[in-house]
């Protein structure tokens, strides 16, 4: 996430500008374009460049070939007092699942709290996205999704489940929103496949081999060997939570049955399922008070001894405000794998900005 | 969890008859008794020994001494559509957790979902007790709970949290519920105690010690040092989320203003909060057809190719319930710092049952 001579700095607006327009390029509609770039931009301004623009290109593939619907409508297909079932019509996943935040919240205003939960969606990008989306309105949100396998189980020789993320974003007074995202797996699979490219061990936490052990040895990643979760038996649990809450409740697909968004010819639904949670903070206690807690609890963070060596001690997502300020005012330094990937999005779309020259 | 020569077996129902005498000796009803005995003896069942009886001392302890007030009332003190807040009286922790987790299922099977919030609680046990009432129903039941700081955040020298722990369960058709119950802390403190007693040294991802910094060595635990977290930033994370739905939300205490329930004069309420959160599988989809899903995703799983060395895949709580059914028809087989604990309870209420001798 630092600068280096390949990275290339790019102000959130001319990043929204040219990531609409090569959505709107597909056939999205103007709205929808507008969601799916704020999706994408804000997550680069978070400095979270796995999940940004960086997925853009993937996308446009999809929306072109048909396994995205440019023009789907996600609906909400059932729904009760406190819940709801949103069926994505395999539009862009940013725009169902904003659709669907957007369902969990105004329900969530009604009753206090809400579930939607999420089919025929695809690849939804960050997580944390859309728990802000309710943060910022004054709700906790909580947001899962499932995915294609690719993380092992205690015990097991290959993946069993998707690296399913959870997020939850707390909205914190005069600080901006707690906001953790994290997948259930130990590490992302890229980061194994960076060890692998620049062939170097990886430390014997992260991957299972061939056997189903523990292994130092990246060769041959992604297509031997699995991921491990995160803390062992509670990383697939948690993970097998999403799974539930994202995929079994919802209809979507589950485990095998999920689509790769990424490897497969691109005229298929993926179906990934995803759920969200809102909790209306407001109807629970006074605004004032719930902000005066948080704000108790992250000042008592920071003011916390450090560890010898430590500089700072952050609440989850701190970081990434830091760097979205950071973003915001200075632009965001996009790195180099980024870059070569919308310089795919601008090939596919035939919209080219200048700066991306 | 196996048996030694200085384990007692003993029926679930001679342990389950014990323990309610022991809380009906310190003037509980005989309805809060028998919820406090199920509790107990149920995760004894489980082989979650570390959460059953072992604890009944200390419970009885706080009703003998105040801390906590054998007919304390758990009601509603305020609600929503699909939500309550439930203020516990400074009831056994158990009492009011079964209490605001009946609230939750009602309000569930009205709304479709709910979240309860406790304060005025106290030590709730095993999380996983509570979401399997739920889970027993045809619920999704999420629990979790806050607690005096043990557990470092990454970066911190000392504790910031407690190992608040998380629960779900999900109900699996023709399978005893799906059930992950973790703390967010990499190990139990109790763990690292062990291996100080043994005077052995500690895997370093266990503990931090007087410097903030990864250690191997137990000694001086637990007054030196704090727990670290389980994955890191990810376990801090959902530490925090706990805290937030458990603490601030609920007005209970939060970190630091947390009672310990062991180690003061047992007078005060320790005010610990917790959270309840219950989805209604059968408000959302026909109830055969979520149990078919789970079903097929068990199976899945346990047909699923094992590690090198690994004798069987199980799913989340699959441990317990082998446990749980072997308890029910030979027995529970208590560890020897369980007997012990009991015959200090036995003591403490002059109800000393005969295989307790």
């Amino acid at each position: 996430m630092t600068s280096s001579a390949s990275n290339r700095t790019v102000s959130y607006e001319a990043l929204h500008e040219f990531t609409k327009a090569a959505f709107l390029s597909t056939g999205l509609s103007e709205t929808d374009g507008t969601t799916g770039a704020d999706a994408l931009a804000t997550t680069d301004a978070w400095g979270v460049f796995t999940h940004g623009t960086k997925c853009l290109a993937g996308y446009l593939r999809r929306l072109q070939l048909g396994g995205l619907r440019p023009r789907g409508v996600p609906r909400v297909a059932a729904e009760g007092g406190a819940w709801a079932l949103v069926d994505g019509d395999s539009a862009l996943g940013q725009v169902t699942s904003v659709f669907a935040m957007q369902t969990a919240i105004a329900k969530a205003r009604q009753q206090g709290v809400a579930y939607v939960g999420v089919r025929n969606s695809c690849h939804f990008g960050a997580a944390g996205y859309y728990t802000w989306l309710a943060a910022r309105e004054g709700f906790i949100g909580i947001s899962m999704a499932n995915d294609i396998p690719s993380v092992a189980a205690p015990g097991a020789r290959g993946a069993i489940a998707g690296s399913n993320p959870i997020s939850s974003a707390v909205p914190a007074g005069r600080y901006r929103p707690m906001l953790l995202d994290m997948s259930t797996a130990t590490v992302a699979g890229g980061k194994v496949y960076a060890a692998r490219m620049r062939g170097e061990p990886i430390p014997n936490t992260w991957l299972v081999g061939a056997d189903g052990k523990p292994t130092t040895d990246p060769t041959g990643y992604p297509q031997v060997g699995a991921l491990q979760p995160a803390a062992g038996h509670k990383g697939y649990g948690l993970s097998l939570l999403c799974e539930t809450l994202s995929g079994i409740l919802t209809g979507a697909a589950v485990t095998w049955q999920v689509g790769t968004w990424m490897w497969d010819d691109g005229k298929q639904s993926t179906n990934h399922g995803a759920a969200f949670i809102v909790i209306d903070t407001n109807a629970i206690m006074p605004a004032a008070q719930f902000a005066a807690r948080m704000e108790a609890l992250i000042d008592e963070i920071h003011a916390a001894p450090l560890a010898e060596g430590a500089t700072q001690l952050r609440v989850p997502g701190e970081m990434e405000w830091e760097h979205h300020t950071r973003a915001m005012t200075h632009g965001i330094s996009l790195p180099e794998d980024v870059v070569a990937s919308l310089r795919k999005a601008a090939e596919m779309t035939g919209v080219a900005p200048e700066w991306l020259q």
